[in-house]
Formats: C-alpha cells, structure tokens, sequence
C-alpha cells in the first residue's frame, strides 16, 4: 500500500491547472491570472494636483508671501484652459489636472482668497507660504505605471488589490483560471438526506453537506448530485453525471464489503484507477483515479463512508488537488511544525492524522495537543480541532515537548 | 484628530452582530452559529460494525477457531432480523446495525465461507481470530453523541466539520448571523466605468471593484452603487439607495474642497457622524458615522479617493467591523509582530501605514520590510505587499532589527 505522501504525490501530479476563461472583473477575486497584463495607460495619466488649493508658479513664492490673481477653477474630472504665468494662478480641486505653467500648488489652509468686486473677475488669493518648491503637491504623470508596462504578471492571486489595478487599466474583462466544479456523490443504502428522518438502521447524509462546505472552503464550486443507493444502475448514472465535473468525489463504498460496487463501476466507466488503499488512518479504503475523455479530465476521489475519514481525507488530498487545479503552486498540504503538549502513542503501520489543537501566537513555537475524540465516526470530537496531528507509522511514543508535523485546519 | 486606536474603538463600539436569520444548510458555511443546537438523536443511532463481516457471540471464539452457521446477511440500511446465539453469526457490512445476542464483529479478513449445498441455506463460516472479545468492531450506540447533547454552541464559526454535525443531527435550516450587505459608492465628476476609455482629465473608477473584492474577502455581500457625481441631487439619491445596507462605503468626497459634499449629505440624511479626520496616513479624511432609522442601523465609511488610502482605510475600519457584525469577536486588526529588515524613517504627526512584504516562516519570528512604493495613488507597489508596516506618529528611524508591529493583509 503506497504511504501518504506518494499518495499525494501522484494525485498533484495529475491535477493541472484548469483551461483559462475570460470572466467578468467582477467574477476574478480569489482567482489566478491567466495572461500577462500590460496598462495601456499612463497613471496618473496626467499631472494631478494631490491637494485642494492654487496651481502656481513656485517662482512667485521665492519671498514666502505673494498675492495673485486667479485665472479660473479646475475640479477634478476637467481640463484647465488657462496658462498660469507669473502672478497669476489657478483654484485646483485633488485630483484635477495641473494647468500649463504652474509648478507646484498651494494647499488651500495656506491661502486667504478675496473676491472682487466685480462677479466676473475670480478676485485674488493671498499666500503666505515658505516652502513652496518646484513639485510641490503635484504628482506626476506616470508615476505610478506607464503605458506599456506589464502590471500584473499571468499568474499572479487576483486579491483586491490587482482586480483595483485591473479596473484602473480598463480590464473589465480578463483570463483567469476558473474554480473547480467539483461534484460530490454520497452512497448508500442507510442513508437519508439532512431533512429527513432515518427509520431504524439509517443515518443522515451528513458527507454530501460537509464535503460541499470543505470543496467551498479550497475554492472549488460543489455540486451536491445527492445520495446513490448501492445498485449498479443508480451508481452508473450518477457517476457518469458527476464525470462532467473536474473533480468527483465519493463517498462511501470504496471499502471490501459485497455492496462497495464503487471501483468496478468506476473501471466500467473508465475511469482510471491510480490507486486503491493507502497506509493511512483514518483514510485505508481511499480510492483515487483519473477519467479522461477528448480535452475533458475529471479527477474522481473515493472517500471512506464515515464522516471523519471523509472530512481528512478530503483535507489531505482534494484540498491541495482543487488548488492546483486552480492554477495555484499547491504547495500540498498547509503544514506547520509545532511542540507536543503531551504524550501521544503511536502504533501499527498506518500514517496516522489525529485531530489537534494548536495554538498559534507570533512570538513563540506553536503547541498542540490531541482534543478528545472517538473515533472516524466521531465529527463533534472534531470540532475542537484546527489541525492534524500527522504521525508516521511505527510503534513509538511520541513524547510531550517533541516538534511535530500538523496539517492546518480552517481555522474556528 | 483622533488617533487609528481610538477610530476603531469607535466603530467596533458600532458594530454589533447582525439579527439571526434561518437559512438553509447550504448557505451557513462560513457564518456564525446564531442558537444552540440540540440532538435530537444518539449517534451512532444504534451499536454498528465498523469493518465487513461476521457479528459472533465472542465467547465462540475462546480457542481462537470456530466454525459457525450464518443466520442472515446485513447491509448498513436494513435491520437484522435473527439473534445470534452460540454456533452462529450474521455476516454483516460496515455501518450495519449489531443483531441482538453478538457481541463482537470479526473482520472477514480472517474467515474463510463455506456455502451450503442447498442454496436456502447461507452455509457456514469458518474463523481463526485469537483476538476475538466482547466489544470488537462495535461503535456503541451514542458514543458520539446522545440525544439532548448541546453538540454546537451559539457562537459557534461553521466549517465544515460543523455543517457536517448540523446535517447529521437534522438539522437542515438553522439560525445563523448572515453576511453585511455592504453598498459602494464612488464620487467624483472625474471617474468613468472600467469599460470605458477616460477622455482628458479622467481616470477609472477602480475603488468600486477593489473595495468589493475587499468586502468580499472580507465575508460581507457587496453591491457597487456605481459612480456619484459631485452634485448634490445625485450623491443624495445614491447615498439613501445605501443606506438600505448594513454598511455604506463611499470613496471620495470627503476631503475639503468646495466639491466635496459628501459631509453635509449625510448630516442632511441623519447620518449622525461619528468622526471626521484622523492623524492617520493614508486616509486623513476619512469620515465615519451611523444611520439609525427604527430597528435598521447602517454604518458609513467615508474613505478617501485615492485608491491606496482606500484600500488601507477599508481594511484597517471596514474589516474589523465587517467581522463584528457577522457575530466574529472581532479582534480588530490581524496584527503581527515581526523583525524589521531594513532602516526605515517615520515623521510627522499621523500614525503611518506602508506597504510592506512580510516573510512569514513557521520557526522564526516574521521578518518585514516596506515594498517599493510611489505614495497613495500607486495600487501597484502594493501588488507585491501582503502587510501594512504600522508605525506610530513622531519623528525617529526605525532600525534595521527592531520589532515592529504588521497589520495583515490577504497572502497573495
């Protein structure tokens, strides 16, 4: 049985990034870019006054004070017509273009401005100003991009600061890489959906729900396809629907039992199995294959039934699966190192992950410790946990204050 | 001037969780919990097998060996019909409920079947297990969780671990604190859409697409109100469209030029302020206040114009209150202490935040340094930003090696 870590490995090798679709600015946030970006623009595109206040000739302030008269009034969103020469100068809003001739401007709190008599004329403004130096208060055209620079690389996280650089260069639309569909299929003959009630025998689906929520939570798109009772025909159809997806997951029926039709009806559909059961606990009966028709791949992922091995199996290998996908570096698995706050013992062949606290702080080593937990079946065990405590197979106490390996969790 | 401490102690004072409202499963993840959930269900609902095959009166198997005769043949979803008594077993999947009378399950692994001549009968089965006892592969009913337990918390952040306990226990709707709405409005006779070209003097509107991706990123629902024109019939027509959200953001208009009306609107639409200006750079104008009409109360952020002082202003106050109101504890800022990694100079009477790159790393303290920047029209240099640098008013050198305080802003 292949370890963890190859497991991982030959499912990230298999997950490449999603074709690219032109989408919407309003769509990209969370994304990755999928083609340079040059600015066809200059921004500023002009001189702009950072400052409500005159547009002058720093010239005339050589002696601290000048009075001078206005030429006319520019707000933002206008263009000046005037040319500022000696003695004269123009009231300037933030933002508004610098008019021909002035070389700095004035902020407002350090001018008096008196009106004329007659309504015709803008009257005149009294500075009195010592520091009035060629570029005061204006910033420059192109100071912060130039036409044809390329501002954001293909690649790069669309956070909100490069979808406000791509409205500022007038992408309204953009390639990006879009975010996994992934279908998700629960099975069995015990289960029933979250608003009903189980007869005897019966349990809800709570995997569909979770899952759903985990593949949001890793920046996929779920679509719950609900519950496939264990016959060949309802598994058929809702596989080979669920094989439109980019991702499918199963849950349920990858173990040994006579009903877990799981593997042979994905081989019928062909469905590639890369493997069958890893050294993992919880996890063994994981299922992981590959579905390739014309350009489309779906990668399938058949988790265990019970909830918990569900919920870490999907964490430890869909998650870093949906980020490559994606068209991010998937670093794998959010990993962290941190000191064991009391012994744990380890035991048999299987890489085992337990549900863990760790508490996190800035200045010092991160600490963590199992929380109280009953088992693969046990989800409210699980809800005390930000992490997993990751333990390598062998026979082996692993003591308090050791280093040891976590996987992160989303955080409470 | 009030200092940034003081402002968000403001609006944090403001910012109360939302109303609950019921909302569907598929909806809740993400959000805060807003009753506490009961189980109206033991879980396991019944004493279950947790591997495929044979449910024996453990005591059969004292030698280590027996041969048994099947009663029935179980599946998880049905209900066994037979009590196993000594010298029979039930053969039995994972999930399945125990039949009365066994009290261990031993895994089919280690038992050979041998099927009877007469096909009305299941034959037997043959077992070598020395380690058969009372208990074996039985998840007991209730170990989970019981009916009546309180499994999650008002309070509580729903993962997915947590949707995963609400559908098992039923719970299909379920009260939650929802997202803000959050209304964008930008000012200015300057701006035009990121799908238009800008004529002399103009530039695009790129804080309406940055601050929703901000919103969103920050969990709250954001809708753009488009563009406001310096006039006032526009601004107030607009600004009462947002005053219907949990939150207003205007960018613009809120610095002190004669266009900037955006104050005296919103005294005139009883948005009561709460301050005006803050020794805080960028973002000196920002203005904030509360519409309080009968039970609906709507927050207002006036942020200023440029881009930069925006983006800083929303995460520095928007946030946090985003947070609170989806019934977060909202702690404020995500701050970080980390080590300086070059010389950097600080003047004036504003608390300054500049952009910088923060070298996260599990073992060491955080090392920060500020990224190339052109002051707050440039959204660009931030692009290569993943913190703020905080460094409070008053003239001094910050050195090389020093501990200094981050504010984090999304990891690119």
């Amino acid at each position: 049985m292949l370890s963890v870590d190859e497991a991982l490995k030959l499912i990230l090798a298999r997950a490449q990034p999603l074709a690219a679709r032109t989408m919407a600015l309003a769509d990209v946030d969370g994304l990755i870019l999928a083609e340079d970006v040059a600015s066809p623009i200059d921004s500023p595109p002009y001189d702009k006054s950072i400052v409500d206040g005159y547009a002058v000739v720093a010239a005339d302030l050589a002696t601290g004070e000048a009075r001078l008269r206005i030429l006319e009034e520019v707000v933002a969103g206008e263009v000046p017509r005037a040319t500022v020469t000696a003695g004269t100068a123009t009231r300037i809003m933030t933002g508004a273009p610098i008019p021909a001739g002035a070389d700095a401007v004035v902020m407002v709190e350090r001018t008096s401005h008196h009106a004329h008599t007659d309504a015709h004329h803008l009257g005149t403004v009294f500075i009195r100003d010592a520091d009035v130096r060629a570029g005061r208060n204006i910033l420059r055209r192109g100071t912060s991009l130039c036409a044809g620079d390329v501002v954001l690389r293909c690649g790069a996280p669309l956070r909100a600061i490069e979808v406000g650089i791509l409205a500022e260069v007038g992408r309204a639309v953009v390639a990006a890489v879009p975010r996994p569909r992934v279908a998700i299929l629960a099975t069995g003959n015990e289960l029933v959906e979250p608003d009903q009630t189980p007869a005897a025998g019966q349990i809800r689906n709570s995997n569909g729900p979770l899952l759903a929520a985990a593949v949001r939570a890793g920046g996929g798109d779920p679509l719950l396809l609900g519950i496939a009772r264990d016959s060949e025909e309802d598994l058929r159809a809702r596989i080979a629907s669920g094989l439109q997806a980019d991702v499918l997951i199963l849950s349920g029926g990858v173990s040994a039992g006579v009903l877990d039709l799981v593997p042979s009806i994905l081989k019928e559909l062909k469905v590639a199995e890369v493997f069958h059961k890893l050294r993992l606990k919880p996890g063994k009966p994981m299922w992981f294959g590959v579905a390739q028709r014309e350009a489309h791949q779906t990668l399938v992922f058949g988790l265990p039934g019970n909830p918990v091995s569900s919920y870490v199996c999907g964490e430890l290998f869909v998650r870093p699966a949906l980020e490559r996908l994606a068209g991010r570096p998937g670093h794998g698995l959010r990993r962290l190192r941190a000191t064991l706050a009391r012994d744990v013992q380890q035991r048999g062949d299987r890489h085992t992950f337990l549900p863990a606290v760790c508490h996190l702080s800035d200045q010092d080593q991160a600490r963590a410790e199992p929380v109280t937990w009953h088992g693969s079946a046990d989800l409210r065990g699980l809800t005390a946990a930000n992490a997993l405590l990751s333990l390598p197979p062998g026979d082996r106490v692993f003591h308090a204050g050791e280093i040891v390996d976590l996987v992160l969790l989303d955080q409470a």
